[in-house]
């Protein structure tokens, strides 16, 4: 066998990670289906039955590319959001867009800002792209702003990422905290406001749009609110500069034809969004109830999740795997403070009945079992 | 206005460049619909029945992320291939899977060799990581397979692109002519092999697959005449070690669910396959004998595409302006010896004689204004 043609020094050194395990890899380690899909703040309410409906009639004009400019999006984008075509840039997902920022803002070297415990695409981004992660501890369990733009300062970091509302505490800032913190943030630093899950927040989260300010890049996506995870595609909205700059590297034709038809279809059925939000929110009342029920604080979500705390890091991965025994996928988050919690998504009612009965039934033997 | 936060050295001197401009950018320019498009080498003839019929079922359900790992169409095209599950990456489309290419083998600086001519969109890759472009030029309208390998040798090259069957001009080789210009290439230097034009061409053009070859990377896709071009999914075939690497690059949860239902169900149907490359092969005999009796030389082709050999670059122009004005899209290769050529990709019956008929039209006024 010949030898290998080398790889880059950079690539040569990177860890084997993946971000995610799929559930359907952990169906396919255990070899059982999982009954309960509630780790990956997907949305159990699907999307819109009229992005269904253009979904299915772009499959059927599927052997066309896709318009690489992704006009028609970007201009339903544009004029929802009160901006330019030119401060619209559309990507495969939010993971897709993060990555383009890292590549186009990082030196190999340079450092970058996070919360111990938030995205881990991110890192993986930074981390592959040769960047420097500094990690700022999560304070009282939401993202320590102060904490997060001194480290900004202190490292002279270009990239500081920071989402509102927060995965995986499900907390949020309103709209005058995210303010201040921009104001404080240094001048050669690129804030990437990842507002995922902005839909389910109260109104008076998102700070007002301002594409002239240059170190702000919001990223927006239809894989939650708009239950569209499957169709990899969201958007960023900022300053025409960055975009331009971003279409020097993005993937031009990398946007799948029938996600663009989808998203337009789902971006103009608000009344179905409004009901989905509506009843995210009905679930995470119950789930709340469910833990007070057991004895067990909740944090405070503006999201399509609720973390239990479950009393710490050991008690957590038990329950995860007894979760899993019983065919329910959720997920922990991966970082102290927050590892003393389950991370549980909002599913249908049904689904909601479901897990509290299997919760119920795991919950004394994990919590005996496991010190925390 | 604050200053801009800056990108990175390599990005801030990037050309703005396009690999391709769309037809939907060349319809908004010109306010008019286009009626034949025919400059992309789309499929006209659609997805296989079954490929639509699984992504509209996928669209329904596509609130849940694609599998990350891309499993089931893994192991199908492993078992189709008779490779193992390792040897199989699926992407968004060759040009992804080119993109993680030249992110995982090109140093800054280092030397890629090309055809001058063959794919822009690898060309973009390569000068968007810093790399130095070798381009070859075609011999007699074919990759000049010595002079590609000698330019690796004498440049250093990691990364070597050959499309076979071509784009744009549609020439092929044969496996053994593959196989002994493989033996020639440095130990150091990955074939990036595109075969998206494979499903066209004769029996025998492609060589055998060794995954044990650390030196070859295939590339194939389901734009062509698996007529999905929309939903960008392709995928590569080579050794597990490169594979690995990829692992630690690619954008897990980057391909649509929809897409990866739409390319299991299109791979399975071989009948399809059969018919879509049968009536290709009709098609191009027509746009031969429509040259021919308008004088025109034809270049073989053993793809979905025909250039034709209108005498020159400035007629090729101007002819691609006067099919334009008609609303027929259809491209000419950028570069020579090839620019002489008008590429038009075959249509439907129906189309083949609407392109014939307005090429008739066209053709005297644009020999007679351009000289070549």
């Amino acid at each position: 066998m010949r030898k290998r043609v080398p790889v880059t020094h950079l690539v040569a050194e990177l860890p084997v990670t993946v971000p995610f395990v799929a559930p359907e890899a952990i169906e396919r380690q255990s070899g059982r289906p999982l009954i309960l899909r509630l780790g990956a703040n997907e949305s159990a309410f699907g999307p819109s039955p009229r992005a269904i409906e253009a979904m299915c009639a772009a499959a059927a004009e599927v052997a066309w590319y896709g318009d690489p400019e992704n006009y028609d999006l970007r201009a339903a984008v544009a004029a929802a959001q009160g901006v330019a075509l030119e401060n619209v840039v559309v990507g495969s997902g939010i993971d897709d867009l993060l990555g383009l920022a890292v590549r186009a803002f990082l030196e190999p070297g340079g450092a970058v800002v996070t919360s111990l415990g938030a995205y881990p695409t991110f890192n993986y981004h930074v981390v592959g792209y040769g960047g420097r992660l500094e990690r700022v501890h999560y304070r009282q369990d939401a993202n320590d702003l102060p904490a997060l733009a001194d480290a900004a300062r202190r490292t002279g970091a270009r990239l500081l990422y920071l989402a509102n509302p927060d995965n995986p505490s499900g907390t949020w800032y309103t709209s005058s905290d995210l303010r201040s913190f921009m104001e404080s943030l240094p001048d050669a630093c690129l804030l990437l406001l990842d507002e995922a899950y902005l839909e389910f927040a109260p109104d008076g989260t998102a700070p007002p749009i301002d594409v002239s300010d240059q170190r702000v890049l919001r990223l927006r996506t239809f894989s939650k609110a708009y239950g569209m995870a499957g169709a990899r595609i969201g958007y960023a909205l900022g300053p025409a500069e960055i975009m331009a700059d971003f279409e020097k590297i993005r993937l031009h034709f990398g946007v799948n034809r029938v996600a663009q038809a989808g998203a337009l279809a789902a971006l103009a059925d608000t009344a179905f969004l409004r009901e989905v939000v509506a009843e995210v929110a009905r679930g995470r009342q119950e789930y709340e109830a469910l833990a007070c029920d057991l004895g067990l604080p909740t944090i405070p979500s503006a999201t399509n999740f609720v973390s239990i705390d479950v009393g710490g890091p050991e008690r957590a991965r038990a329950l995860i795997a007894a979760l899993a025994a019983r065919g329910v996928f959720v997920r922990m988050p991966g970082a102290p403070p927050l590892d003393r919690c389950i991370r549980v998504t909002v599913g249908t009612a049904e689904q909601r009945a479901a897990f509290a009965a299997v919760f119920r039934d795991v919950w004394p033997a994990a919590a005996k079992g496991a010190g925390g």
